[in-house]
């Protein structure tokens, strides 16, 4: 039952505007090097990046020396550090550890050689994940709080999963990213030896990797699950169901958000099971329903929730399942994507474009503008369809029926 | 012979002294996100990179949202837009256009699917590599004059080969990084199949890749070369030889530099043969000289050339070729090493640091901070030992018999 009017949270933006926060890519851009250490004049002015505005090229002091250029041709190796490091163990041990250790008790404790964790201690040093201070001659090193906070596996803002899913699954996918652009189509079978038309087999192919990509899935809610229910005031909708909802992570946060609301986390049975066996929590206020959104009925609710579903898949698949939930909702309920949105102009969010080719090389879908969420819900026959840039990794569209 | 007393170049540095550019990674940090728009005030303040200071914490807003992690995080996906758009021949065709394209006309040219190539363009725009303009519903796109410069196959300055060789045998070979610090040892059997035991043979495996690995120091040396041959003034130095040369392209420069010395490339025998049938040049202005510098004799000659030769090996080894220089060098002569130098205080750069761990995953060698090499040079009998860090991603270390 609808307890009141449909009324959206003033966060809520009209489409095409600024997000609140930077989202482009990389977001240093647009700032003038002014702090740098003398001489380092060549790092000059990189472009701005007014959304919206022509994109101004790479600077002059570029063309000197491609420094940016080699950051880029370098991202996989310093995403390799982190994902080696947290693999390993690392973040896990300095947490635990109430002083800073050396590298000989870091490498004795995870079973490494002295060398290569001491190389790979330093490189973390380098980009500002750990600390290290050098005592009569032994380097100690220690932990920060943001890795403490999202690289060990302990804190309830853990990445470990998300790191974990990347390193292991979405790092080898990438390494036939030309194969993908050249065919069109994911390269399950080239990485993995796996048949490409069942995307969601070759997520679930085992127990652990389907754990692995529950656990990526969860690490993603936990980070931005509030923004995401709280980007409408969704307190009208009195009975919610998470469809595809894994873990329950994102149901839990909007249950928290919305006291009042019953929320149901609808998904496959190996997943519901696998849900309730490693991510159940104490207090749980969400409950769990089996079944299957495309071969089966879907329990009836006020507000659907569509947490990035619509990207796995062509449009036809989308417009299925949107028809469906159209006839199941509530008269005045309402269905709520939770996607990465591009930008109208193709400039970006930088995060989102990556998204869409991630879409290309594991999945059958893309990321889209809101224009596109727009027709396709519009087409399924939802109308006043409005959208929330978060300014996170994550936005919102909400529409009612 | 030697015309005049060795002497230095002004940009000469002391050692440990900051460099003439910043090298810390990421080279953004440190600025004040003045000109962020409105809203963005969690991307707050990024730590200080003061060399030779306690480094700073990721700052309270990294803590409130992981911008940053989630960048490097996405790392390895956006190396691989760039990586992936060059080995297919996008900076080449958008070059050789006199028009900006639409993704249609490109996917046809280079033989892939339209959808993939227009997200690998969008992604390349939302990284500001390429240029887009929408008119009448067409995206069009162009190239920037840093990817012209840098990304296509033709210009002098090409990093192309560099990519082709990073995507292609340096990906996949991190994908085995906590291996190779489980271990210590690099990870060419796991990776390629190949024997641990002889770098070279696993390097070299292939016509292919013997010309890949030729075509990556190329590159890096038509980026670095100038920097490095004119970090000191060797204009005194008559019979220059480039121990492990490689394709001459250092020696070039050098030859460029001080065109009153002679230079010589010494190299294995194959890859004299390669470097003369593929990397060759008109007026050719250095000589090349076929030899194993381990296993026999080496030219004799007033300065010494060792271009990321130290790097690849154990001390020991590094030792014994030290003193084969040592005992083959004319008095007053010397030798140039030229590698990525590590600060002393163990927090950057963070391309050397990164280098090293390249150094575990592929060799047997690693980099090191300049005490070392000043430590090496002296146990093999050289002295005068100076260090110049260009502030680029090589740095030049100078010392007399």
């Amino acid at each position: 039952m609808i307890r009141r009017p449909f009324s959206v949270h003033p966060r809520q933006q009209l489409l095409n505007a600024a997000p609140r926060h930077a989202t482009s890519w990389p977001f240093w851009a647009g700032k003038k090097s002014s702090v740098f250490p003398t001489g380092s004049d060549h790092l000059g002015v990189f472009p701005g990046n007014n959304i919206g505005t022509m994109a101004e090229h790479l600077s002059q002091s570029e063309l000197d020396y491609p420094f940016k250029l080699l950051e880029y041709f370098n991202g996989f190796r310093v995403s390799k550090v982190i994902f080696s490091a947290c693999e390993l163990g690392v973040f896990d041990l300095l947490l635990r550890s109430q002083e800073p250790l050396s590298a000989q008790h870091i490498a004795r404790e995870l079973s490494t050689s002295v060398d290569g964790m001491e190389r790979l201690l330093d490189a973390l040093v380098g980009i500002e994940i750990l600390e290290v201070e050098t005592t009569d001659g032994t380097a100690l090193y220690s932990s920060t709080d943001v890795a403490n906070l999202y690289l060990a596996k302990g804190s309830g803002k853990s990445l470990h999963d998300m790191i974990i899913y990347q390193s292991q699954t979405i790092y080898p996918l990438w390494n036939n990213m030309v194969d993908a652009v050249r065919e069109g189509k994911n390269q399950n079978e080239k990485t993995f030896g796996l048949p490409p038309e069942d995307i969601f087999q070759a997520i679930y192919r085992s127990e652990e990797e389907k754990l692995k990509f529950m656990g990526l899935m969860n690490s993603s809610w936990v980070l931005d699950g509030h923004d995401i229910v709280t980007a409408f005031n969704l307190s009208c909708f009195q009975e919610i169901v998470d469809l595809g909802g894994c873990t329950g992570a994102l149901a839990r946060e909007m249950a928290k958000a919305y006291p009042s609301s019953s929320v149901t986390v609808f998904d496959l049975p190996q997943i519901v099971e696998t849900a309730q066996k490693h991510f159940s929590q104490e207090n749980n206020t969400v409950v769990f329903q089996s079944g299957d959104f495309f071969s089966g009925e879907i329990p009836p609710a006020d507000l659907y929730v569509l947490a990035r579903i619509i990207h796995d898949w062509p449009e036809e698949k989308c417009l299925t399942l949107l028809r469906k939930i159209y006839d199941t909702c509530k008269p005045g309920g309402g269905v709520l994507l939770v996607e990465a949105m591009l930008f109208e102009n193709r400039r970006g969010p930088v995060m989102a474009q990556i998204f869409s080719l991630n879409m290309l090389v594991q999945a059958e879908g893309r990321e889209r503008p809101p224009s596109e969420y727009i027709r396709i819900l519009n087409k399924t026959g939802f109308h006043n369809v409005q959208v929330c840039r978060t300014g996170k990794s994550y936005d919102a569209i909400l529409a009612i029926r």
